[in-house]
Order: C-alpha cells, then sequence, then structure tokens
C-alpha cells in the first residue's frame, strides 16, 4: 500500500495540508517571532549605532514595503555590496520578505565579475556602500540594463561617491514598517543566489531555497549548542553563503549581531570586551590574526569559534584554546548553505595529547544533523572508498542543505548531482571512525585568505598577456593566507616580460587577492597526452621565493 | 511572476528536486547519525540494561525488519501497550522505519476502549507488556479480527500472562540488524497516531506526519537550549504525544534515555544520583510528589524540568526551585505533538518577587519556534481579542507541528481546521506583552493527573445506569490530581441507587481513573432551552465532600 499517492488509504483521506497545518518553511518567521517575544532586547550593534528587534523588524518590513513599491517581487534578484553592516543583515530578511532572492555580492571582486554577476543574476536593486562605488561605478557602465541603486552611506565607512538615486535610509522612509511580509508559495523558492568560483572560469550562481535555508540555520543551532541570546560577532562575510546561515540562525535565538567592517584584531577584542561576544566564525587566517595579536592574554570569559576552510594547524588551535577560544572545525561548500560537517567532539578525547587532539580537530569530520548524507566514493563508481583513514575519493553529499542547482546552467547542475549526489569536487579519506578527511582541495581551486580561487579564471587573464604563450596557475601555500595563486609562464619567442608585469596586469583585470604572489618560467611539464601535469608545478611552487 | 507555479523561470528551470537535494523529512534518521557518530555512548538505560547506540540501532532495524518479513508495511498501524520501557522507545524508530504508524496506548484505558481504539486505528501488530495481559486479554476477545499479538516480558515488571505468539526479543530475533530502513516517500506520510478524548464520547485518533515529527523534536531542543548529550529521565509516558517528541529529540542529540516503569519519587531521586538525569518533563502532579518527597535536599546538580497540563502554583514552583529543578513552562494538545507553546523566560523577570515570577510563569506564553502561528481570538469570528489580559477567546494555532488530522473523522477534521486555524477548544488570554494564558479548559474536559477525562464518555455510562434519569459530569479541584470527576445524577422516579453503587458502576465500564469520585443527586439546573448549566455544578462540585 503506497499511502503517499492513495488519497484513499485512511492515513491520507481527508487528511491533505491546509492553512492550519502546513506552512513553507523559512526563515523569514524567525524575525517576527524574536521582535514579538523579545521587542526590546538588542538586535544589531554596528558601532554606536544599536537596534532592538522591534525596530529591525520594522526596518526589514520597511525595506521589503520599499522593494514592493518599486515593483520588486517574488523571484526579482536584489544584490547587495556592502561588508558586514546592518544593511546586509536587513537584506536577509527584508529582501524575501517580499518574495525577492538576495545576491550578496563579494565585496572583493573587480567590475568585471561583479558586471557579469549583476547581468548574469538579473539584479533589478543594487544596494552598494559607498566605499565599494570605485568598484561599482565601473561594473554599472558595463551593464545595458541598469538596475535600481540605493547606497548605503556608512558614517563608520571612508565615504565614497554616492551612485544610486538614493541613499538606504531614505529608502526605507517610503517602505511602510507594518507591512505584510510574503511568506514563500513554496518553500522550494529560491531566497538567495551566490556567485562562486567553480573550475571554470565564469563564476556559477548557487541558488538556495527557503527550506534549506530555515534548515540549515537550525543545524548551526544544533552543531554548536546554541542557547538563547547569543552575542555573535561578524567576522565571517555575510557574502560568504549568507554567512553560514547565520543571520538566520543569531535571529532564530533572539540574539544580537555585531557588525564589523574590517576583521581586525583590534575592533575584535574591542568588541569582546564591550559587547559580551559569545560566538564567532572565522577562517584559520583569522584565528591567527586573533593569537598574534593577544600575546597570550586569557579572554575574559571563554568564546566559541567555529573555523573552516583549512585544517587549522595544531600550534594555533592550541595557542587558541588557551586563549579561551573553543574551537569548532567545520566543512562546506557555497553549495551546501556554508558548513555542512562538522568535526564532533568526543569527551574522552580531552585527555589526548595537544598534537593528538589536533590531529582528530583537523578532520572535518560527520554530517551536520540537518544533512542525510555524507560519503567518500569514487567519483565514477559512488562506491565508497574503505575507511581506513588512508584511500582517497571524493566527498559526496546529500540532503536538504544542498543547494537548489546553478542559476542558467543546466549542464553544471546537472553534473554536480549526478548519480543523486552532490559532487563536492574535494578529494578526501573515510577513518576507521566515520569521519572525514579532506587530503586536496578539487585540484584547481585556490583557497586564499578563505576566498576561493579559480585557477582557470587566472589563467585566462595570464593568456590575455601580449607576452604570454602558455601559463597554468596552481595553489602556494602560505603561513599568512592559507595559499597563493603561483603562475608558470612560457612566454613566446622573443617577447619579454618581468615578473612584476605579469602580476601588474592581473590586478588590472582581476581582483587583487586572486593576482599571482609568484611567477615562474619556463616550458611547462606535460603529460604524454599534452596535458600539463599540475602536481608537478605544485611541487615547485612550493618552493618558489 | 509566480515562481512556484512557472517552471520557465530562471530560479525554476532545471532546478527541481532530486535525490542529492531533497529528502523527506523524517526523525527517524537522528538514529542513524547518533549511531555512526557516538557508537558506543550509553543510549538507554533501564534499570541493569543498558544500551549503546549501535546497539539501540541495531534493535531498531531488527524491530523494522521482524515487521517488515510479518507483511507490515507503509501505512499499516502498530499499536503499543506498555509503560516507559526501553520497547516503546524502540518503536518510536522501529516501526516507522518498516514504514508502519505507531501508535501507542495509554495504559491507563480499560478494556473496552482500548478494543475501540485497536479497531478503529486498524492496528495490524499489538506489542503489549505482561503487566497489561488482564485489560488486553478481555480488549481482544472484543476484536474480530485479531491483530499478531508480541509480548514485552520485562524482568521489571509484574509479571502476568503472555497473550502472544512469541515475545518481544524472540521477535527481534527474527529481524536482520543491517535491515535498510524504509524513510518516507513523503514527509506529510503519517508516523504516529495517538487517541484523545475529546468532547465526544470516542476517542478521536489524532495523526502525526514525519515532518511535525522532525519539526518538533528540534523545537524541543530549541525551546529548551538543550545540548549534545542530555540525560533525559522518562517521567513522562511516552504514550502522551509520542512523550512530546522527546524519544526523537534525545536521539537526535545522542542523548541517554533513562526509562522508568512508574512515576514514584524513589526510583526518580535514584536515577537522578545514579545515571546523573539532566532533563525531565511531567504535570505539575510529578513536581508535587518530588517536592514532597524531598523534604528540602538540594538536588545534587541542577536538572531542568518541563511541566504542562496545568498552571503550576507559585509554592510549588518556588518550592522546585529551591531544590535545584529549573522549571519551564509549556502548553499544547495531542493535536500539537505536545508542547507548542512556551512560557519563554525573560532575564529581567529573575529580579521580581517570588509570587510575581510565579505568575509570570504560570503563563502559557508564546508559540514555539517551530509553531508558526498563536492566537487567542473569537471561536466565530476569528479576530483576534484584545491584549490586554482580561478579554477572553479561544486558543488557536497554526503551523508545521499542527497534526493531519482525525483518522476517519473529516467532521472533526474540518470542524477542527475552520478558517485556517487549528481549534484548541481551550479559553485563555492573550496579555500585553503578548504572552497566552489559559484560563478555562474547554468547557467539558476533565484533566486528571495529566490525563484527560471526556465528561461525555462518563455521561454516557451513567445514562447507562437502570436508575439514572439525567446526569451531568464537572471537574472538580483535587489537590492531588488537579481535578477529579463529579457526577450530577438525577434518579428515575422510584428509583433508588447510592452513590457507591453509581462509582462501582461506572468502574466496570470506564477506566478506573474516569469514574466520578463524587456522585451528588437532585435535579440538574437548566437554561430556558433545557441546556445543563455546567457552569453552575462547576461551583456546587467544588464544596462536595
Amino acid at each position: 500500500m503506497n499511502m503517499s499517492t492513495d488519497s484513499s488509504h485512511p492515513y491520507e483521506a481527508g487528511l491533505g495540508k491546509n492553512a492550519a497545518n502546513y506552512i513553507p518553511l523559512s526563515p523569514i518567521g524567525f524575525l517576527g517571532r524574536s521582535a514579538a517575544v523579545y521587542p526590546n532586547r538588542t538586535s544589531v550593534i554596528h558601532g554606536n549605532r544599536r537596534y532592538t528587534w522591534r525596530q529591525s523588524l520594522e526596518r526589514c518590513r520597511r525595506l521589503a514595503s520599499a522593494l514592493a513599491k518599486r515593483g520588486i517581487g517574488r523571484g526579482d534578484t536584489v544584490a547587495v555590496m556592502a561588508p558586514n553592516v546592518p544593511e546586509v543583515f536587513e537584506a536577509h530578511f527584508g529582501v524575501p520578505m517580499a518574495g525577492a532572492v538576495l545576491n550578496a555580492l563579494n565585496i572583493r571582486l573587480d567590475a568585471e565579475t561583479i558586471a557579469f554577476i549583476l547581468k548574469h543574476g538579473g539584479a533589478k536593486v543594487l544596494i552598494t556602500d559607498t566605499e565599494f562605488a570605485p568598484v561599482i561605478g565601473p561594473a554599472l557602465k558595463l551593464l545595458d540594463k541598469k538596475p535600481l541603486v540605493i547606497d548605503i552611506a556608512d558614517p563608520q565607512g571612508p565615504g565614497g561617491d554616492r551612485l544610486g538615486e538614493c541613499d538606504y535610509e531614505a529608502f526605507l522612509t517610503i517602505g511602510a514598517p507594518n507591512f505584510a511580509e510574503l511568506r514563500p508559495e513554496d518553500e522550494w523558492d529560491a531566497i538567495a543566489l551566490n556567485y562562486t568560483s567553480g573550475t571554470t572560469g565564469n563564476p556559477k550562481g548557487v541558488v538556495y531555497h527557503h527550506r534549506g535555508a530555515y534548515l540549515n540555520a537550525l543545524g548551526n543551532i544544533l552543531t554548536w549548542g546554541m542557547r538563547q541570546h547569543p552575542v555573535y560577532l561578524w567576522t565571517l562575510p555575510m557574502f560568504h553563503c549568507n554567512g553560514w546561515c547565520f543571520p538566520w540562525t543569531v535571529t532564530a535565538l533572539a540574539g544580537t549581531h555585531v557588525c564589523l567592517r574590517r576583521v581586525e584584531a583590534g575592533a575584535i577584542y574591542e568588541a569582546v570586551e564591550r559587547d559580551g561576544v559569545t560566538h564567532l566564525c572565522g577562517a584559520p587566517v583569522v584565528m591567527n590574526m586573533l593569537l598574534n595579536a593577544r600575546q597570550g592574554k586569557k579572554l575574559p570569559r571563554p568564546i566559541e569559534m567555529m573555523t573552516a576552510g583549512a585544517a587549522p594547524p595544531a600550534a594555533v588551535i592550541g595557542g587558541m584554546e588557551v586563549l579561551g577560544f573553543r574551537i569548532t572545525h567545520v566543512y562546506g561548500l557555497t553549495e551546501t548553505y556554508g558548513p555542512s560537517t562538522v568535526c564532533a567532539w568526543h569527551d574522552e578525547w580531552d585527555a589526548r595529547s595537544d598534537d593528538e587532539r589536533a590531529r582528530l580537530k583537523a578532520r572535518q569530520g560527520v554530517s551536520y544533523p540537518v544533512l542525510e548524507g555524507l560519503t567518500v566514493a569514487d567519483p565514477d563508481t559512488l562506491e565508497p572508498v574503505a575507511a581506513d583513514g588512508a584511500t582517497m575519493g571524493e566527498v559526496f553529499m546529500r540532503g536538504n542543505i544542498v543547494m537548489k542547482g546553478y542559476l542558467k546552467n543546466p549542464a553544471a547542475t546537472q553534473e554536480a548531482f549526478a548519480g543523486g549526489w552532490f559532487h563536492s569536487g574535494d578529494l578526501g579519506v573515510m577513518h576507521p571512525d566515520g569521519y572525514i578527511e579532506i587530503k586536496d582541495r578539487s585540484k584547481d581551486i585556490i583557497i586564499s585568505g578563505g576566498e576561493n580561487i579559480s585557477t582557470i579564471e587566472v589563467e585566462d587573464v595570464l593568456y590575455r598577456h601580449p607576452a604570454v604563450l602558455e601559463a597554468a596557475v596552481v595553489a602556494r601555500p602560505d603561513d599568512m593566507w592559507g595559499e597563493t595563486p603561483c603562475a608558470f609562464v612560457t612566454l613566446k619567442d622573443d617577447a619579454e616580460a618581468a615578473a612584476d608585469d605579469i602580476i601588474a596586469f592581473c590586478r588590472q583585470h582581476l581582483a587583487r587577492f586572486k593576482a599571482p604572489r609568484h611567477v615562474i618560467f619556463g616550458p611547462l611539464p606535460k603529460t604524454s597526452t599534452g596535458k600539463i601535469q599540475k602536481f608537478v608545478l605544485r611541487e615547485r611552487a612550493k618552493l618558489a621565493r
């Protein structure tokens, strides 16, 4: 008997969905509840600006209302270009409350890439911090159809040109504070669009739905053991996988979002002292910075820190723990709403040596409670590898916190989901205790300071240099950034170019962080079929000075 | 533009559900994860019996497999009659892992009602503890079609006849420990069936789906701020709204279930000392018992206690807090998967006087984070009442933790969901701060020791007594039980009957706890249209000795 499809079965007959017992899952409901239960608690702190949950609800409703009045509705894209300021937090609610889809842009991108994303994502509105006018101005010039532009003029920012028809605060005034927010008609409706540098040159637009955002917002709470009213410091960019869903997580707990325009040790420790920070997230590079700046001075109280992006070195974990940071190691991808695995700790591991604890903690671990499947398997057959901690395979995930797919890219979407699993592109092993460990990033991606750099994108630029015959880019290990791009270049016959010329050329055409730090000239090693042997180059890169 | 229904919209085209990114929500996945991540942690304690999560997974799979081998599958009902023993916990996973629906029976019910439920619910299997053979035996005799009967022969139980073809442990041996559990085909598929005494005579079968069970299992974690590895003591019956979803909640957190056949202060405090209990739930009557037995001796460490069912008196809350119990007051109904509102605490209330804190805490509060709507409104117009703490209205809920509906009872289902809200039948007020407070149970229900008693059901029996002309039953306040039934009876002309006769007659035909404790003879007060004025009787009942 198939219940689901047999409406005459007693457990189905007359027992369908209705307005009383079914509402599409969406994180936007968290805001209304926190504002109703804790209207006077502090929701957002940004320097001297402070909001309560009642005020945040009103501001988000005003934003949704103002967007609606400008014709923005279901399925429209609203882009935001800003650091971690209250406006980006508000966009995580105000935009979907208008039925629209939030596209938070990486503030480190160059004008060309921004223009590509705005065009590809079909942004009808762009909310942009004046600090980024020098990039956004040229990007807008590259577009045939201009979006409605709204400026964020943050008194704490460095100023900059206004490019839009009004500023954000003025825009809010045209919205109604009691706007009746739109809930999604279906929890599968898109809530966010996040571009990621894949292994192809053009960024891919990862589409999130309301269901996944709701579930991973709760997944963070379950994984991290979070209780009511955390004070969450925004060191992790909100434009990275929607801040790993924490704009929704912290709101669900009626916590406090502490904003931060720049990730600087001084500002972080100031917020810790002043605002009573309890939680923060960041790449290992942030841990390094915090460790070096503190010089062994213990925190006023323990702080939970979630990290991802690279295995944290034992010395760093140990040093942070001495200060009073409790480190949780998670792993995920843009395609999995941010973190989707966690190195779930076992109490008995506390007794192990420092090195052994770091070795255990460096593993990417087990599935988030809201992810349903995690495996390391043969990329072709999907046959799981032996759980021996040695046999390499690709990491695969499945479940409700796997993206909807790539926007306007059916080929990439199908490839990513081939065989009914999401192909992470990361290579790893499965340990005997069921914990995964990433052994190698998918071969072409460079992770620098927590940012993905597609080597193909950099190579594309190198190939545009008049003197370059051939080029290949690989990751070079870097103490500060984790990895940096290292270019191997063969010049054309008779052509001349210095390393500095090549780097300067790349900086002209790429976000600064994507430009190679090192350029090495010479012939490229190749396979018999003519494929460049990047694994050879990676070894050479380690030796580059 | 309607995204949901326009498959050519860029946010929909090629971005449908597939095996990688969509899996129906179900709490059964919690078991597999906890067994994978914490295989050797203690899952269940029952006296000297102890299981690990690996063992619990194996036992649940064996149960599912054994059921499947006996032809039980999707949409079939499996009933369980037992106190809080490991087998009932296992049924919460093993039964749905076979695709079937769990019907946990209230062990205090009489044979006639049990027979009604088994027949109405269509149970194909009955797993029954030998303690209840004296009730189950006669109940089975009333059935034309007998279910497969499996006995639980608990060494800690009082013994009793075996009624089935084998005992539970023998049944498990025919199942495979590596059985591939069935996930629901749709998260709307039924997972459980719970009978409730409504205001009509026959119990109604409340149907839960996998989605709601998953969400309220997480709702408990969010509401109570639960972290990994709670040690949860089973004072609340698992047959009450599936133990308020805690079989799934505690499993999601890889905690420990501490079983308890009987709710006795000695056994509870023994488990607290021996097993390190951190959490428990129970009606105020349990608090009273714990308070009286402890005589002021503080707990070895604080324990979280969730209570519901009646407003806890200030003295009880105060006394419990002195002992070290932290009381959380929740409210809900069988129709809302157990608790669906919580008196969410505000830190600043800590500074109030004992009485004021008790008054604040006695309120039923605000919606669970996973409930989407809660209001107090006019039952006819659904217009919300003034939030003045005085204007009475009916309490209404909506959201994903509202039942699927009543089994085979479309009229009651439609009535319960009229207007797109679930009609709780409870009367209350809305305070200015948005907290609800129940002022009166729906007029006909008596809550005795946490059990619902339908007055109509009792009246039906009274009317069957040869000497009774008219009868009405109301709640009488009781220090021990909260309320007990009080019967008002008009005898037929020339007929004679003593109170004891009437009570004995009721005990013959009803569960003992439903029989009136008091019987008062005389004419019944009526309205001009002939309706019995129960509010007058309630006043009189208070004076009964």
